[in-house]
């Protein structure tokens, strides 16, 4: 023990730890999951996660497991990313889901993966894997593609290295991406065609926020063929709504 | 300092309380105004959050002011009034505003108010107060008089007991608050007219698991009268789905 700043620190990451135990495939934990999994004495997991239920941030289910608490979701909802981009988005995502009925996603670039903030999908829409919340590869996705096209070089390099194959039609060649990415810039949109999904393909837009591709939109559609002008029409007005909203409210500033 | 156990107590509940600084009014905090709300040491502050920004629950923005993270918002989509009750209602409620256009609403009840769990709106709906994560009042609203028509009997003693004047038109009168919830259960829906908000009307369901009352679905219009029967019917047929999606997923248990 080494006095009492750096037992401090210790308990404070123990207890962070113990909500960094929950992921989507963990939503539900024992005690003695959540002691195993954070490698803490049972006793300690034991006095902890009674503060974090205590406070809110953890409940317990009737089997005596614990989950994520109401409170983490309120908290959570303050957060820039939700409070700001989400909300933003929100009426326009919703524009634009009325007018196509397909699945529609805004996602943010978070290191080398698509992270999905918002999805909207109905009945009708074609099912796809992504949840708000959700993770993707970068070079699968359309949204992916979108926000790929305009990172920083470093980003697009360590992107390149990491082009796994998800389908058969998976992009997994370097030249072949950067050529996508080059008319992705030209044309102002991206697509998919079953890269990350059988049947199912996407259109894609950045979303600006002054000079900065701070986001994307896109539609997840079973056929581009068709329709494809009129969708980049309807993802391009519904950006840049979204863009001219962030950069009307000084006080988001949600990266 | 009463030995190791109460000063981990102490450590852990300072950083929880640091993180319930923030709320709807107070997205971004300085370090400063975490100290002061939280009545925190400024030193000991400095050292938690640098802590908490580290793991990603709080970040800090441009201006040197803290906002809540990511990853909190990343865990409480975790959460199961999140990941079960939102999750599972959002196809219908996609569904139900690609019908109607309106605003549509899920709720809970908490306490004595109503908790906003989701809400679509686009840009032809009819304006509202109300946010996902915000909290109403139970009488004044079209969600709050569904949920409160089948609320323990405790809890509707003690909400007759604040029926707040809103607008000049919020029953305020218990015994005609009454005969509402006990048509609310004889019809099966609930209605507002103008008592929460001005030019704002609402109708709501219940949304049943089983036997039991877990949300209520609502829709807010202009005007109730010409649609009336077509909206309930609407808001029945989502509700039972949603109803139906719970029932059948008993991984689900996000009350």
């Amino acid at each position: 023990m080494a006095g009492n700043s750096s037992a401090a620190r210790s308990v404070t990451s123990r207890a962070l730890d113990l909500l960094g135990a929950f992921d989507a495939d963990h939503r539900s934990l024992s005690l003695s999951d959540l002691a195993r999994r954070t490698e803490i004495p049972l006793a300690t997991a034991h006095r902890l996660v009674a503060e974090l239920q205590k406070w809110g941030a953890l409940a317990r289910e009737p089997d005596g497991s614990y989950v994520i608490g109401r409170r983490i979701w309120q908290l959570g909802l303050l957060a820039p990313v939700q409070s700001g981009l989400r909300q933003a988005a929100s009426p326009f995502l919703h524009d634009l889901y009325g007018a196509t009925l397909a699945t529609v996603h805004l996602a943010v670039r978070d290191g080398l993966e698509v992270l999905y903030v918002d999805r909207l999908a109905g009945h009708v829409s074609v099912p796809v894997i992504s949840k708000v919340g959700s993770r993707l590869p970068l070079h699968a996705t359309g949204v992916g593609k979108a926000l790929l096209a305009y990172a920083p070089e470093d980003v697009l390099v360590e992107a390149l290295k990491r082009l796994t194959r998800i389908t058969a039609y998976t992009v997994t060649q370097p030249a072949r991406l950067l050529e996508q990415l080059r008319r992705v810039r030209a044309e102002g949109y991206a697509t998919t065609g079953e890269e990350m999904s059988l049947g199912a393909c996407s259109v894609a837009v950045p979303v600006r926020n002054g000079d900065q591709v701070v986001a994307a939109l896109g539609i997840v559609v079973p056929d581009l063929r068709r329709q494809l002008p009129r969708m980049v029409s309807a993802l391009q007005v519904a950006a840049h709504g979204i863009g001219r909203t962030l950069a009307g409210t000084p006080s988001v500033q949600w990266k």
